[in-house]
């Protein structure tokens, strides 16, 4: 686990990434300039980028491709990880077809779901398994990931199924804080609220 | 605009409504209950309610039914609020038949992609048009927040269409840094880099 690197500066390095992908590979590029394109302070900017293995040199800046391939690696992007996702509803359905995973080196592999007429179905080219099948698949998959996007009502069950299995780390969308010991990593998305929040903020 | 309260605090507010939503709505909760419940600091509960105008009350706690009024009306549930969405595939339609808005006063009222599949249909009882007409349909609507769920290459063009239509807030899920003027709120919700983000917490 990174465990020294703040919550908040992980959350920027895909941003990083992001922004490197719109600029040619070769070349170099200042902190200043990162800074200016994202609207971030400078010195944030270098400090975030010191987590990785980059090295800013003094009036040149970083070498584009090798902070690429440090903030690839850092994120994991090379390493390959399997995901399940539970519930394939609307929400589950779009992210079965959603192709940008693999960017970050993650597969979703499966998707369960309770409801007789998606079973056996695949969506998105990805097989949907019953709930009942979950700790077995999972296993078999060595599956270290798992998204929830069941409905609020279900998603403490299925977040018990998870710890039991001993998945790590859960993405939740539903909308209530799941409970889970401390060995277990939930993030949290909450699509209502963040409108909501972005509402109140204008 | 709400700017005397951090971001990270506002990004707390509706986890406490979700977590008042499980209770009984009479009767009383310390802020301790809530810290232990939701496994956050006690001051730092304390420090975000007193946002808003719920009062806590010595060995007592806050009364729960002006808590949850408290939190409602400090994210705005009660005022009613229009939505679009940009992008009617897997995942805008998945929004726009999602019910969990209008916990939160928003309604999504419209769609609007390219698709000629697509315009003219209706998702989740909700019209699609044509982008063209975005920026008639915006104005007759008067709404101030649009969700992005277009692919990273049309995101900056449908960001550069609400600017001009006077947005004011855009919650976008494409994986890149939109450009808008400050008077613009931005919100980015990557789910993929939020898996990542996750399984390098791991």
């Amino acid at each position: 686990m990174k465990s020294d690197i703040p919550e908040t500066c992980l959350q920027r390095l895909p941003i990083y990434l992001n922004y490197l992908k719109t600029l040619p590979r070769d070349g170099y590029i200042s902190s200043g300039a990162i800074a200016r394109a994202l609207n971030l302070g400078e010195v944030l900017v270098r400090k975030d980028l010191a987590y990785t293995s980059a090295q800013g040199r003094t009036r040149v800046g970083y070498n584009i491709k090798e902070l690429y391939a440090a903030l690839e690696s850092y994120l994991g992007c090379n390493d390959k990880k399997t995901a399940v996702i539970f519930g394939a509803g609307g929400l589950g359905s779009a992210l079965l077809s959603y192709g940008g995973f693999k960017n970050y080196g993650i597969e979703i592999s499966a998707a369960f779901d309770n409801d007789i007429n998606k079973i056996g179905t695949y969506i998105g080219g990805k097989p949907v398994y019953s709930v009942q099948e979950a700790a077995e698949i999972i296993k078999k998959l060595n599956a270290k990931l798992a998204v929830v996007c069941v409905p609020a009502a279900a998603a403490q069950s299925v977040a018990d199924l998870l710890v039991s299995c001993g998945v790590p780390a859960i993405l939740n969308f539903a909308p209530l804080q799941l409970n889970a010991p401390q060995s277990v990593t939930v993030r949290n998305i909450d699509v209502a609220a963040n409108l909501a929040i972005l509402s109140s903020m204008i």
